[in-house]
């Protein structure tokens, strides 16, 4: 799956070479192409930073967990059921590897949003938290849902996480910071290792949203130094309705929501409850979720998250350095933004632009990315993004360059 | 597919019929069973109140909706993602319809589990909850964690929830009762309308957990009269990581979980939210499973919820007829209950009995079934538990009553 092509792209845009340099990319985009039956009408899908389009081998993994294998988890006395509860307990075990943990350090949630939700209600000691001007609406309303005091950190010029600001800003009255590994808007990627530095300097915790790292990104928590790592599966080629809350201090947190399986002994005068993750699973899990996404880990691990790094990157230069030629574009976020480049159009609206792409195949995001503070931020209502994935390819940017070319005549 | 069949059968079981009473059933379950992948290898599964067996066309509908026709909802300017927020909040009024509701009274959440914790945390007048002694755990342990005052409401004989006592107990003092439509382990069916009335008349609310409900009876929220119904997904033949919470007063409830989707505007000084249900859905939906679900709904239509029903209480007179004349077993539960047998056998714990079962690939639930109070209250540290969905026959329960002669043998 990882054929290398060295070749030089002379890509033909608007008439005019992107340039000769290496445009992308040591993926065989064609071949990984035909393994997504969501990319089958051969469109140009640049919103994989919303959600990622699914290979075959996870929907076959869906088929058979509903299907011929199944049956409900941790229950059961007959042998089905214990094979579910050992698959599922694998898909935990393969989930937990492919970022580093242990697989007690890892429960399922329905997603990043739950999984912040659940640590800023659950957290024995609620109180100051540090945010950054760039963070989705995920990681500021659950904190504020909860009670917490929110401070904001801004940000640097081309669009980072400051973190001279924050270590400025940080307080021993602060227990917590709460920053994006890699921005939806920007593509901004944080250091994670000094934020970690930082905030365990004031004795603060860090929560580190890694939604658009993990597909993007290797990740090792280990090696990261953050307390809580929180992604989603939809994000990373696996289903809808599973995300995951690492954390190798689940054991310090209460539990949230209660139900069946996440108890020891329940009365009516008083329950006591499992230990962690077991805790943070009530009532009957995302089972058939939880192995769509321990096998999206596997498509992702047989490709190597570094070749799609790379991939990423190169596109991603491709695509800046084309916008960066148009007089009409204004490019955000940094240079070394992974797989998200967000920019506006003069005297045009984001939406008008997604509406005329989609007329030539281009499916990109315009709006606020669930992130308004920073569309405040930067000035402006919305962006147009474009974000890439492992089927990205070539085609696709100078497809979207095209299409932009389109929309400068149309709208003059 | 709900091709009448009045045949009086015979059914010989341990060398003695039965009855030559009709014995089921109006429902071609042999045809049915070829729907159901998970049941290919022909085996005896008596499980179905843990969860449901999936139907082909809810694989179908779950393969299409992760491929050919994946995107994010509600935010994409993009045509196919329009689509999938059609097809999306499609879903929702297919689900509504099937309870009698309309779509904007519900809310999609992970499982009834969630639901029941998404109403005891957010509600606005926590007090005093009344639950009955036969409650799941997921109705019981989300009002502890939420700070609730918990008083319980005693069972009758034959263990269905007690309204002479609920009314007794009853005061002005109480904001909240909720009770299980159907027992999760007796399959004690509630009469709603009443429970409604009662809680009412001290102006109290009613919840429902329908979870066992919604897949063996008609239900119509309207006519039940309570405040607030929820059930899952996976029980009612539909995927895992998905349920639903309706309620005719959604938009009294403040936002629990945060994130993006469920917002007006978001500043880091002050947030505002979007109206129920969408308040109530942070983050990217469950999509796939919503349409998987109401794939699912499309299937229990088409058989008939009321041929369903019937069927099922065919199979419980037909299986509790049996149990009754063997002098080692103890039945639990009322004459009329809903799809579900419990049962006890004289010094044979129900682990070893579901083991036993299990060898002649007969698959029956043995434990506490989440209900650990009620399990107290019957005097009982588990039972076995047998339950019947739209695909079980007259063979499962033949096989039953062999596997347990079997385990009469071997205990001596």
């Amino acid at each position: 799956m990882t054929a290398v092509s060295s070749s030089f792209v002379p890509s033909e845009v608007e008439g005019r070479e992107v340039g000769r340099q290496r445009v992308s990319t040591s993926l065989d985009t064609n071949g990984i192409r035909t393994q997504f039956p969501g990319l089958a009408n051969n469109w140009h899908y640049l919103d994989t930073a919303a959600t990622a389009q699914k290979p075959q081998a996870v929907i076959d993994a869906t088929v058979a967990a509903m299907g011929r294998d199944y049956a409900t988890v941790h229950r059961g006395v007959y042998a089905r059921s214990a094979d579910m509860t050992l698959a599922y307990e694998a898909a935990r075990r393969r989930i937990a590897a492919f970022i580093g943990a242990k697989d007690e350090q890892i429960a399922f949630v329905r997603g990043a949003t739950e999984a912040i939700n659940l640590v800023a209600y659950s957290h024995p000691r609620k109180g100051r938290v540090l945010l950054s001007a760039l963070e989705h609406h995920s990681n500021i309303v659950p904190w504020q849902l909860a009670g917490w005091q929110v401070d904001v950190c801004p940000l640097t010029a081309d669009g980072c996480i400051d973190l001279d600001a924050a270590e400025r800003l940080l307080t021993p009255e602060h227990n917590m910071v709460a920053f994006a590994h890699v921005s939806n808007v920007l593509g901004s990627p944080l250091d994670v290792a000094r934020a970690a530095e930082i905030a365990h300097r004031v004795g603060a915790e860090l929560l580190i949203d890694g939604c658009q790292a993990v597909p993007r990104l290797p990740v090792d928590v280990a090696a990261l130094g953050c307390d809580y790592y929180v992604f989603s599966g939809h994000k990373l080629y696996g289903p809808t309705g599973i995300g995951v809350l690492w954390s190798d201090k689940l054991d310090t947190l209460p539990p949230w929501q209660g139900g069946g399986s996440m108890i020891d002994r329940v009365t009516f005068e008083k329950t006591t409850y499992a230990p962690a993750p077991t805790r943070f699973e009530a009532g009957t899990p995302a089972i058939i979720e939880a192995i769509g996404l321990a096998a999206a880990v596997d498509y992702v691990e047989a490709i190597g998250i570094e070749a799609i790094h790379a991939h990423e990157c190169a596109l991603v230069g491709t695509l800046r350095e084309a916008l960066a030629r148009k007089n009409s574009i204004t490019l955000f976020g940094p240079e070394n933004s992974a797989g998200i480049v967000s920019f506006a159009m003069a005297g045009v609206h984001p939406h008008d632009i997604g509406t005329i792409l989609d007329e030539s195949r281009v499916a990109i995001r315009a709006g606020h990315h669930c992130a308004q503070p920073l569309m405040e931020h930067l000035g402006v209502p919305a962006t147009a993004r474009a974000s890439f994935g492992v089927y990205s390819n070539d085609d696709d940017v100078a497809a979207l360059i095209d299409g932009l070319a389109r929309v400068e005549r149309i709208f003059g």
